[in-house]
């Protein structure tokens, strides 16, 4: 008797979803988005209690152990771990002061990511402060020799694009190090990259170049840098002290965390959607990552909750290390590799859980990205039309050399900056509402992407 | 000598304006408003120095100066008020204890503006949970006779409108008391009306009707009113004692705050753009509406600072007492009719100062509109892309007799009602950005609509 009860409750399911139409599943998958709470609890475990999740972190490995629950919990048939290797390094104890004929004053920094550290003495030196790389070059040994360089190009607002503007100054956090050190600088102080006037720092990765000093580097707030322009401009003579404790290990283990659903019709056919779980140690990582991990376990739970039985097996992924290496991407593209799988589609949500305004789809010839386009319809009633060429994130680009489609969530992002990489970044700041739609469109777009061959 | 070089200024400005193409002076608007912080430290005075500006209240006059400084720094060529009769009343002490045989807790209320008090005793009742005013109808008086209605229809977070979801539930807070009080209730508690599952209260006005005794209402907070409906299930009889020593004063005076540019060609003829300057009591009215004010000073000030000499007058009006019966609205469209002014067109900017999305415009036939909606290639640059029909605010809505189109402001509201009358509507929880891109679409729409004849 009961094995007939679950037989027909199957049967009425599968009639469910392949009787509806398309427009009826997607205003089902928004009405559960927008009334359960089980992502806002996910992301206020991540975020209160995995706090400091980098790479090699312990914090990490709890927020592996979780995900992994939170999967098996939302309907994923199967869950798994797949081992990458990822840097270990550690922040210690940190301090700046600006010393000048004004005064002294404390500045608030942060260690860059991987960055060597200065030992617990610190170091001291003149500062110099430089908005281009060209200068560097144009100064040389003779003046960069034992200074602490200082890069100051802000980023600029009035690009509308805050991604583009981010992109106009970061390379002063990623390569400023070396291009510094090849002049003979002893470190380098970093204007934090972001729209905002505020006293929040903003870390992220330095890529130290090969056969190049390696040489401590921090970022300060960007209310410090202005101040710290100013004093150097009455005082060319300007000292910073700078002590920046942190260390590199060797190179240790942590996990991708991987929840699937099995395909119904093409079980060796997959479509991923993922974020990423390691965040930066100073910040609860709300917005970067966890809340895209949490909007990964959504397109499970949602797919469960409403009986969608795909017809591609999908796949939540939990990607480690994007910030500092990126190996969690590469390690699944390989294991994809070695196990022949046949990889249709991979989503990434990697740009804040903002309120939702479309796609970016990459790695696809323009017949494929007309039809893409054409599902615009479906989502305008929710207020999401941007459906563009362009798209995918740092852990599904490996995916794309097994021509996978590569497909960027996209929200408004005027505000993300406000807390990308900084102490700012937490549960607090993130509106449940607008990741709750972000979750909906991106399981949406999954659906229909299955469905329709797409 | 000195006068030569004024007017080769003035020449230079004039033919500046006037040879650049549209593109370019958009362009300019929001570089300008993208890297100017004078918005901010408005929004920062207003939200911190004049916090609790109800209609009759010491706060409000402050703002009432403040803006006045504002505006004139701003570039306005004549500032001046308007005296507008007001409403006084004032919040006294509040508490509100639920008692059931699962034990007693403190809720967390708030009055409804310009409701009666309890008196400083307070008053006791047994509790009824309603969700539909048919329900009174259907229980009649012997059943309210002398209990406390408990209004907790939530908002349906489903609608993906939230203005919309929010006028679903909010005749609870405006009129639950004259229909509670026809059957013979004591006082009302009703479930704060807001997508948001928090323990912020958000108030706003009742309105009773004439002939139906007035009784206490207030607010509580959604979290409370879940556990208030939980507890009344276990517990029929339970019993809400409910303290809110509010008063209703005589009638007092504030003003509207009014900032103009003259206009070159057509100075008799008047765009008005507004926001209103009072807020709620036991919020700083970031969003609800200072924010929408400086919006409006923004205008004045952008037009100066870039050389705009608009044809017609411009004004930025700060409207008084648009929260508690819209008294500021009714003066300004009274003192318009008296002086026989020509209202072109008016722009309200009362829904949060949050990402633009674009504008909704009413009273104006179809040809008008077809050109207004033509406007939108100027905005599709900055991701602005909604003109639509319908639209206007409730403080520019009376000067729609005298034809003036009616402009609404239209941000992504998604996460509006997370502040909205309460006390989580503060600066902080304004991104200046958001805040910047809206005024320098606002500036640009006012622009076009007077050099064009829109």
């Amino acid at each position: 008797m009961r094995y007939i009860i679950t037989l027909l409750f199957s049967l009425s399911l599968f009639l469910t979803t392949h009787s509806q139409a398309p427009e009826e599943v997607i205003k089902s998958i928004f009405n559960d988005a927008l009334t359960d709470n089980t992502a806002e609890e996910h992301l206020l475990y991540l975020c209160k209690n995995t706090k400091g999740r980098i790479p090699g972190s312990q914090e990490a490995l709890h927020a592996v152990r979780y995900t992994m629950g939170a999967l098996k919990e939302a309907g994923a048939d199967t869950v798994w771990l797949q081992e990458v290797p990822v840097p270990h390094w550690k922040r210690g104890n940190e301090l700046a002061i600006l010393k000048s004929e004004l005064g002294s004053i404390e500045l608030t920094i942060s260690a860059l990511g991987l960055s060597v550290g200065t030992g617990p003495d610190g170091l001291e030196g003149n500062l110099m402060e430089v908005h281009r790389f060209e200068e560097l070059k144009e100064m040389g040994e003779g003046e960069i020799e034992g200074k602490i360089i200082f890069f100051n190009r802000p980023v600029d607002n009035t690009m509308l694009n805050t991604f583009s503007g981010y992109g106009g100054a970061v390379n002063q956090r990623i390569s400023g190090a070396s291009e510094a050190a090849k002049y003979g600088a002893k470190a380098v102080i970093v204007r934090s990259p972001t729209q905002a006037m505020h006293d929040f720092v903003h870390t992220g990765v330095v890529r130290y170049q090969e056969n190049i000093p390696e040489i401590p580097a921090v970022c300060v707030s960007p209310h410090d840098a202005e101040i710290m322009s100013r004093w150097l401009k009455k005082d060319k003579k300007s000292v910073l002290y700078l002590l920046s404790d942190c260390m590199n290990y060797p190179d240790t283990i942590s996990y991708n965390v991987i929840g699937e659903i099995r395909g119904n019709e093409m079980p060796g056919e997959y479509i991923t959607v993922g974020g990423h779980l390691d965040a930066w140690d100073i910040s609860e990582g709300a917005h970067d990552d966890g809340g895209g991990c949490v909007q990964s376990i959504e397109t499970i739970r949602l797919f469960t909750e409403l009986g969608i039985k795909p017809r591609r097996s999908i796949r939540a992924v939990m990607f480690m290390n994007e910030e500092m290496t990126s190996t969690g991407g590469a390690v699944y593209a390989d294991e994809a590799e070695k196990n022949g799988e046949i990889h249709y589609a991979a989503l990434e949500s990697d740009r804040g859980v903002l309120s939702p305004l479309g796609f970016g789809f990459g790695n696809a010839d323009n017949e494929r990205l007309e039809q893409l386009f054409s599902l615009e319809k479906y989502f305008r009633p929710y207020g999401i039309r941007y459906f563009a060429r362009g798209g995918g994130g740092s852990d599904i680009s490996p995916l794309g050399r097994f021509g996978a489609l590569q497909i960027g969530y996209i929200p408004d992002t005027q505000r993300y900056f406000w807390f990308h990489h900084s102490a700012n970044d937490t549960f607090e700041q993130v509106n449940i509402r607008e990741m709750q739609l972000g979750s909906a469109a991106i399981a949406s777009l999954i659906y229909l992407i299955d469905m329709y061959d797409l």
